[in-house]
C-alpha cells in the first residue's frame, strides 16, 4: 500500500475530473428512463434507526455499518435503498407512489476481494394496488430501457416467480419450512456446479439424494419465456398440480405477452434456477447479467415485496422494484471511453481569459463581462502565455482571450482559437459579442 | 411526537415529490455558477478515517459522528466538505485544482434546537499557488453570484483579514498566545451584546478591562469596504504600523477593487467584528448573511486556508473557499413557490394512457409506442376514467389517451387535452404523431 492510501479508508474512492463526468452522463442518462416513466424523486437519510434494518437482509445482516453509540438513538448506515423506501411508504401513510431515488448505499464487505463499502445504486419502485402485472410489466421495461439506453453490451434478464420456486420445491418433495434455506443454497448455482450444491443441500440442508436430483433436473428449466411456460404448462406437468405454480404461471402469462408488445421479452430468460437471496420477496423475481467477453455477473436485481411495508405500520403495501448496480456500468463506460481515445472535458469552460502580467483588476473587468454574457470562462494571470496555451489544449477550451501590453495600448484583445490555432485583433469592446458569435457557429 | 416520527432518526429528513422538485431546481442553479467558473465536480466518500478529521474543528469536535468499532479502521462521517477536500489534494498530490461539491454532512447537534444532524453544503475552493486575490476574488464573485441567482433575497457579505484581526489584537494588547480564543469570543458578537462578550474577554479569558475596551471600539468598524479601508490607512491610524495589518489591507485593497470591476462590492461590508470560529483561516474570511425581514442569520461562509493542505502531506498548498449552507435557501424557496400558489410537479408526464378495462397487454403496446417516440408517458387499467382523469388534472398531466370498447371497435383512440377540457377521436394507427404535434405546439 503507498503512503497516499493510507489517507483514506478502505473500500471507499473518490471520484474526480474525468470520472465525475463519466458518472454525470449515465446518471442523466438513468435519470431521463425514470421521468419517462412518471417516477418521483425521493431522498432518504443515509442513516436509519437501526431496528428499521434489523431483520431485513438475512445472513448479510452482519455487512451492516453501525454508528457508535454517542447518546441518543441507536442508528446504522443504510444496506439498500429499499427498506427505506417501505419505512417512508410506511411512515407518510402513502398508498401508491412511483418512485425513484439514485443515491449510496454502504456495506461491511471485504476491500481485498474488490468489494466496495460505498457504492451508488440507482432504483425504481413502484407501491400500491394495481391489476395484475401492471407495475410488474413497468419496472421491467424499465429495467430494458436502462440496459440499452446505457449501451454497455449484451445483456439478459433471468426472470423467476417466487411462487413457482416454491411450487418446484413442494413438487421435488422439500418441506414448506425448509423452502427458504434451500432457496439460498439454489442462489448459488451462477458460482458453483450443481454437484457442489447439491452436496450442500443434502449434507448441510438435510435434504435427501432423491429430493437433490430431482431439484437438480428442474432447475435447468430455462430459455425464452413463452416457450418454457408452454413446456411448464403441458400435458401432464406437475407444476399443473400445484396451485401456487398455476397462479404464478397465470401471471406470468401476462407479463411476457405485455414485454413481447412493448418490444421487450427476447432480453428475458424465463430461469427456474433463480432464487435471488433476500427473504421478502413474494413475487415475481429478475436479475440482470452481462453477456460479454468480461463476465462481470448481475447487474442489477429485483422483484416483488409484497410485505416489506406492512413490517413498519399495520397497512399492507404491496410493491415491486429493481435496482441498479451502477459499479460496474462506470466501469465498463470508462473502459469505452478510453477504447474511442477521445478526451473527457471535466468542466465546460469556453474561454480562458489570459492576461500577460498581475493586474487582477484588469482580468475582473474582462472575465466578468463573459460570465454577465453567459459564457463559461476562466482567467489566468500570468508572465508566461504558453503555459496557458498548453492548459487550453490540454483542458480541450476553445478559445483563450490574450491580452498584453500592446493590447491594451491599442484598445484591443486578441482571441485565440485553439482548435484552429489562428488569432485575430478585436476591438476591446466588441469582444464578447465577437466570441458570442464564434461560439455559436463552432 | 407522532408515531410515524419514531420510525426515523431525529434530526433527518426525507426529501419526497414536491420538495425534491425544489432542490433540483436549487442544484441546477448552483451547478451552472460553478460550471460558469470552470469547477470540477468531485466526490468523496461520506466517511473518512477518524485520524483525518482530528483536530481540525477545534470546539466542535465534539459534534463528529464516529462509526462503532466493528473491527478494521476507525472512521467518522464527514463534518464539513473542506477537510475531505484538503485530504483528497494531499492525497493525489495536486498542485492546481478549482473543484465543487454538492453533498451531505453529518453533525451530532441538537435536533431539538431545529438543527439538521444530515444536511447538505456546496462547496466552492480553488487551491494552488497564484497572484494575490486572484482566487479569492473569484471565490467571492462567486458567492454573490451564487445568492443573486438564487434570488432569496437581499444578503450582505461581511468580510475581514485574519491578518487585520491578528493586527487588532496587537494593537489592543492581547498576547498572541491568546489570539484565537479571544478570536472565537468575537465571532459571538453577532448573537450577544458587546457587554456579554467583555464579561466573557474579562472573566475567562484574562483580558485586561483596557484591552476588551480598546476592542470594543475597534469591532464597531464596518462599512462600504473602499472607505473603511481609507479610513484603516489614513494618518495615524495604528493598523498602519501594524506588519500584519498592512500586508492585509493592501490585499484588500486589490480584492475590492477587482470586486468592484466586477460588479460584486456593493453586497460587500468591510466588518472588523467577523472573526469566523474555525482555527485553519489565515487570510481573507467572509459570512453571507440574509438582510431579510425573517433573520435566519448566516447562509454562506468561507475564506483562505493555507496551512490545511499540508496537514496530510509535507507539500503546503494554498487554498481559499467556501461553502453555502442550502437548507435555508430551499426553506425560503419552498416559501417563495406557496406565495406564487403554483402546483409544484414532482413529475414531467406528458401524457396518461388510460384503459377501461384490465388489459393490460393492449396498454403496454400503447404506451410502449409513446416511450418509443421519447415521449414521457404513464399508463393506469381502470373501470373508473374519472379517476384518471382527477389524477391528470391533480399531477398536470397536459394530454390524456383514453381507449374503451367503441374506440377499440372503431380502430380510434380518444385524445383529451386536460387544460382546454376538449377531447377528439383520432385513428389508432396515428395518436402517437397527433399527440407529438400537439406537444411541441402547446
Amino acid at each position: 500500500m503507498k503512503w497516499e492510501d493510507c489517507l483514506k479508508f478502505p473500500g471507499t474512492r473518490d471520484f474526480g475530473r474525468e470520472q465525475m463526468a463519466i458518472r454525470e452522463r449515465a446518471f442523466s442518462i438513468i435519470t431521463s428512463v425514470f421521468k419517462m416513466h412518471g417516477g418521483v424523486a425521493l431522498d432518504t437519510p443515509v442513516f436509519e434507526l437501526r431496528e428499521t434494518l434489523m431483520g431485513k437482509y438475512g445472513e448479510d445482516s452482519k455487512l451492516v455499518y453501525d454508528l457508535a453509540d454517542q447518546g441518543g438513538e441507536l442508528c446504522s448506515l443504510r444496506y439498500d435503498l429499499t427498506v427505506p423506501f417501505a419505512r417512508y411508504v410506511a411512515m407518510n401513510n402513502i398508498s401508491a407512489i412511483k418512485r425513484y431515488q439514485i443515491a449510496k448505499v454502504y456495506r461491511r464487505d471485504n476491500p481485498s476481494k474488490g468489494r466496495y463499502r460505498e457504492f451508488y445504486q440507482c432504483d425504481f419502485d413502484i407501491a400500491g394496488v394495481y391489476e395484475p402485472m401492471e407495475p410488474d410489466f413497468e419496472v421491467v421495461k424499465v429495467l430494458t430501457e436502462l440496459l440499452d439506453k446505457l449501451d454497455i453490451g449484451v445483456y439478459e434478464i433471468k426472470l423467476n416467480h417466487r411462487k413457482l420456486l416454491d411450487g418446484m420445491l413442494e413438487i421435488c418433495g422439500v418441506p414448506a419450512e425448509k423452502f427458504r434455506t434451500v432457496c439460498s443454497s439454489i442462489d448459488k448455482l451462477d458460482k458453483l456446479t450443481f454437484e457442489e450444491v447439491k452436496k450442500e443441500l443434502v449434507e448441510e440442508k438435510g435434504v435427501s439424494n432423491e429430493t437433490a436430483e430431482n431439484i437438480g433436473s428442474l432447475v435447468k428449466t430455462k430459455g425464452p419465456p413463452l416457450e418454457v411456460l408452454l413446456e411448464l404448462r403441458k400435458e401432464g406437468s406437475k407444476f399443473m398440480e400445484n396451485e401456487g405454480s398455476v397462479v404464478a404461471l397465470n401471471e406470468l402469462e401476462i407479463l411476457f405477452k405485455a414485454l413481447e408488445k412493448a418490444n421487450a421479452l427476447d432480453r428475458i430468460s424465463f430461469d427456474l434456477s433463480l432464487a435471488r437471496g433476500l427473504d421478502y420477496y413474494t413475487g415475481v423475481i429478475y436479475e440482470a447479467v452481462f453477456k460479454g467477453v468480461t463476465q462481470v455477473g448481475s447487474i442489477a436485481a429485483g422483484g416483488r415485496y409484497d410485505k416489506l411495508v406492512g413490517m413498519f405500520s399495520n397497512k399492507q403495501v404491496p410493491a415491486v422494484g429493481v435496482s441498479l448496480g451502477i459499479e460496474r456500468v462506470f466501469a465498463i463506460m470508462e473502459q469505452q471511453e478510453k477504447e474511442k481515445n477521445q478526451v473527457i472535458r471535466a468542466t465546460e469552460t469556453e474561454v480562458l481569459v489570459s492576461i500577460l502580467g498581475k493586474d487582477l483588476i484588469l482580468a475582473a473587468e474582462l472575465v466578468n463581462e463573459l460570465w454577465s454574457a453567459g459564457i463559461k470562462a476562466e482567467f489566468k494571470l500570468t508572465t508566461r502565455v504558453q503555459n496557458h496555451i498548453k492548459y487550453a489544449t490540454q483542458t480541450c477550451i476553445p478559445w483563450m482571450v490574450l491580452v498584453g501590453e500592446s493590447e491594451l495600448r491599442d484598445g484591443k484583445v486578441k482571441l485565440k482559437d485553439i482548435r484552429a490555432n489562428q488569432e485575430e485583433e478585436v476591438p476591446r469592446k466588441d469582444f464578447v459579442e465577437v466570441l458570442k458569435q464564434r461560439l455559436s457557429n463552432p
